[in-house]
Formats: C-alpha cells, sequence, structure tokens
C-alpha cells in the first residue's frame, strides 16, 4: 500500500521551496528554484505547476502512489482557492487548479499567514492560540494568529504590520508613506541604512555581528530594534497576544536581538507586562511547512498534527 | 402571562446606565446614577447591587414579573463570570452574583466591548462581521469585533487602542507612555490642549464647534484628526476591518469630525483603499443596550436580536 504524503510548496517573490510530508511526520526538502516572474505572470504559473509536478512525480517514485493533496503558499490577496492578485509576481485571479496538475486537491494560502499556521501547530506557538508571527525579511509582513488560525481580516489584507507607521514624520517607504516599521527594521532596511552611512553593502547578519563594535551598525540596529518595539507595543494593547514569535532571516539573529527588544517593548507598556518573545521554530521552512499543512486539509485530513521534531 | 424582559446596566467609572429591554425589543430608559467609586469598592458594589433590584422591581411592576436575566457593561479587565480588576472603581475579583438578587442569571461584559456587541448586533456594524468600534469620550478604547463579536485578547487586555503610540516622542499620558493617541484624540485631550493654549474651559463639543472661526480649536481639533488617522491606518494595516465605528460623546460630532478623518485615513494609506468610517448607531446607549444582549444570553437566548428602530 502506497504511503500517504503531500506536496507543499512555498512560493515567495523570487524564489520558491517545495517538499513531500508524509502523515507521519516524515519531511523531504526538495532543492529550491526562481519564481521566475520576470517572464511574467503565465510563466511564473507554468513554472509553479511544473516544479509541483516533478514533486508530485519524486513522491510516486519514493512512496509508491500519488500524493494526497497539494497546498500551496502564494504571496499577496490570497484566498483558499484563488490567488487574487500579487504585486511582486503581477498575477491576478489565478485559480488553485492551474497550479497543480489535474484531479488531485489543492489549497492555497497566504505565504506569511501559512507560516504563522505551521507556527501555530506544531511551531513556537503550539502551545498558545493567539499570538503574532513576525518574520522580519527583506520586507515585513506578520500572521495574527487568533484561536490557532491565522487571520486576514474581511478582504485577505490583514497582517501589514510592516507598513504601520512608526515615526509619522519618519524616513519614505518603498510603499508611498512615512516612517513604516519596514522601513526601519526589515533585513532590506538595514542593509540599505548602513550602506547609505558607510558605504559598505553589509548584510543584515553582518550589520547584528558588527554592532557590538561598529558605532554605525549599532545605530542602524538599534533604531530597527526601537521601530520593533513601537509597533509590537501597539500590537499588544491592541489584540492582547499570549505571544510574539519572531521569524525571517534576521529573526535568525536570536537573542542579539530578541533581548534588548524585549526590554525596550517593555519600556513602551508602561501599564501592562509585555507578552513573550519567541524565536520561530520552524525558521525558513515555517511556510513549506504550512502549506503541507493546507494540502492535508485539502486532502480531508482538517486534524492532522504530525511529530515534526526532527526537523525542528 | 407576565412579559419577558431584562435588566441592563451600563457602570462606567463615574455614572452608571440602566435600562429594561424586553424580548420583541422594547427598551425602557431608567435615570442614571453616581457609581459611588469615591466610598470604595465595595461600596459600589453595594450601590449596582441595589440599582439592579430596583430596576428589576419596576419591572415585576411593569411587566408583572421577575427578570428573565440581568446583564452588565463593566469597566476595566472582565470575564463573562467576574469582574477581574479596574483601576477606575478598584475592585478585584469581585463574582457577577455580587451584583445581582439571587438566583437570576446574569452575565459581566467589558464596557466598550459590550457596545461593539450591540453596534454588532443591530447598530452601525450590523451588516459587516468584521469591524473597530471606536467611542471617544473622556478616555479612549476600543472594541475589536471579529466575526461578529468582540475580540479581548489572550487575557482581556485587548482594545486599548488609546495607548498605542501615535508620535513616540509626543506628549505625555497619564499612563505613563508617551505621544499616545488617547493624548490628542480624547475628548479630554481636547479640552485640556485648549484649555492650555487659551485658558478657556471649553468642552470638546465647543472647541469642535468653534474650529472655522478660531485658529486655536482648529490647531487642537487637527491633532486629534490627524492622530485618529495615523492610529487608524495601522489598524486597517493590521486587522483589514470592513469598517470603522466612530461613537462616544466626541462621535456625536459627525460629519464635521468624520469627513476629515476619512480624507486623513485615506491620505496615510498609500496602497489600500481606507474602510469606510461611520458614526455609532447607539450613541451613548451602545453599552447598555449590549448589556441587554449579554443579559438575554444568560437568560438562554443567544440568538435574540430585536427589532430596536424605535430607540435608534
Amino acid at each position: 500500500m502506497p504511503v500517504s504524503y503531500v506536496v507543499a510548496l512555498d512560493v515567495g517573490g523570487t524564489s520558491m521551496k517545495g517538499g513531500l510530508v508524509t502523515f507521519s511526520g516524515e519531511v523531504t526538502v526538495f532543492p529550491g528554484r526562481p519564481t521566475g516572474r520576470e517572464r511574467g505572470p503565465e510563466a511564473a504559473v507554468a513554472n509553479i505547476r511544473s516544479y509541483v509536478s516533478e514533486l508530485a512525480d519524486a513522491g510516486s517514485r519514493s512512496f509508491g502512489g500519488a500524493p494526497a493533496g497539494v497546498g500551496l503558499a502564494v504571496p499577496g490577496i490570497v484566498s483558499a482557492t484563488v490567488a487574487l492578485y500579487s504585486a511582486n509576481i503581477g498575477w491576478r485571479d489565478v485559480p488553485v487548479s492551474a497550479f497543480v496538475p489535474a484531479g488531485l486537491p489543492a489549497a492555497l494560502g497566504h505565504d506569511v499567514r501559512t507560516g504563522g499556521l505551521a507556527e501555530s501547530v506544531f511551531g513556537a506557538g503550539r502551545d498558545v492560540s493567539d499570538f503574532l508571527f513576525l518574520p522580519l525579511g527583506t520586507g515585513i509582513a506578520g500572521a495574527v494568529v487568533l484561536a490557532g488560525e491565522p487571520y486576514g481580516g474581511a478582504k485577505g489584507w490583514g497582517g501589514e504590520i510592516g507598513h504601520t507607521t512608526v515615526w509619522p514624520d519618519g524616513e519614505k517607504c518603498a510603499c508611498g508613506q512615512h516612517g513604516c516599521l519596514e522601513t526601519y527594521a526589515s533585513a532590506g532596511a538595514l542593509t540599505r541604512r548602513y550602506a547609505t552611512r558607510t558605504g559598505d553593502a553589509a548584510t543584515a547578519k553582518e550589520i547584528v555581528e558588527r554592532a557590538p563594535d561598529d558605532a554605525c551598525a549599532a545605530e542602524v540596529l538599534g533604531d530597527a530594534i526601537e521601530a520593533l518595539a513601537i509597533s509590537l507595543a501597539s500590537y499588544t494593547l491592541l489584540l492582547d497576544p499570549a505571544m510574539i514569535v519572531i521569524g525571517g532571516g534576521l529573526g535568525e539573529a536570536g537573542p542579539v536581538l530578541l533581548d534588548p527588544l524585549a526590554e525596550r517593548l517593555a519600556a513602551r507598556l508602561a501599564f501592562r507586562e509585555p507578552p513573550p518573545l519567541r524565536q520561530s521554530a520552524l525558521g525558513v521552512r515555517a511556510g513549506m511547512l504550512g502549506a503541507a499543512i493546507l494540502g492535508w486539509r485539502a486532502a480531508g485530513q482538517p486534524t492532522w498534527s504530525p511529530d515534526l521534531r526532527s526537523v525542528l
């Protein structure tokens, strides 16, 4: 009898990560590949479909049968059945069936919210039901997890914490507003702001490492942490989360980032305790593992919750 | 046969409003009275219990029997069965049974969230399921309504939008933080900031009326509107509400406040449409009418939804 598994895909603006996840929680991660958006949205859809087919073929060979379902985390505005809009990739109203071989149950999720779902089901948020998942990458968006599920708002535009205002008269953001969190605290902001001051194209990771001995790196990192503290204080006052889970590439800095952030967050919350800050348990695989959950749900297994300690 | 009705109470920090609400939606509003917090939290509880008893007696005389239930909207941190903490009144861990005559089904709700529930069930938010209810009173707190119900967060501290930061280096707030929304946009802030500039103890309503011809009133009102625009833009980006319902005494200013606010909110949302702004449909009775809903739920009528057009 073939082993049950799903195909899981995390589609980013520039690259995608794929994997196979069995019902018992075994994860096979495949080499990523470019999304190929530079050849237009239709080419990107074809690219994704071809990657899904290759993963399904590899699964058939390894596990002895077709996948039970397919889950895809995609950027932009998304429902479970339609990729409505992506500014990065340029598509509009692409049905989930366009991404998968005929006949396979499949579901779509918003990339960051799908990562939040994975952290909720078996990641850093598994013991609480209400938290913020905040991956700090090239840009910043968050997953508002309520009652264990990511919440997208009335029309699916929710979670855009990266463009909430921190300093109303601050630096101009690519979005057209001023003083957005993303303008100060994303990995992209760290590299841009450090390069402007020094002419040195250091990565966000290098800037964090240099901060103890480099005044300019310390200043740029300090601004990022203060911006995060202001924004997370507002989030906390508004939604009283049980926890804040920091992820993304910059989140992997760990205590160097989280310890001073916890201190400044407490300082910005005069009349209440701050929620604990946790580092993402799933790291850059959060989106793909969340896509696996969506794939299992599409396959009719809503309560699937594998033991993934092996990949954590 | 006696007519079914509930006793509904909206308990504020300084005064309380009570009413009787029949199952068919007839509302009898009673004269309010002081909460009496200056004599201590136990006296306030006794005061509330005595007011509930008087309302129940009046109901018995009018409708021919005991109330089906009692609903109470109270300030602070609240569960359905315990008033956990109120900074204003000073109580801790008061069970709902302390507020009502023995044997009556009763439920508690957070004052602002109870008002949001009323706006959700038969007020300005009745046609949408996800919105913000924002009463602008002496202070500012909001009700985050999700899927038709007010959301209090992991521990009941949610909705404190009045203390989210608007200008991080701004004026000091009574809460100990700097630049809170409440410091600029509450009715209390308008009167304080206008009095500081002019020595004139005008009410918030008077300041709004003077703004067209009084540069100082215009400046203070303009700061309030800009603060609201920044804060509501962040709320919108985070939670993508279908609507924002402005209530409270200051909210009754109507278009004079809402029209410029809608314009500035749109200006603060570069890449998405703003949600519509609506004036509260229930006004200062929102908390009491929400308490009636809680009373009907405690009495076992969870789907009760009266025709209250007569009181709107």
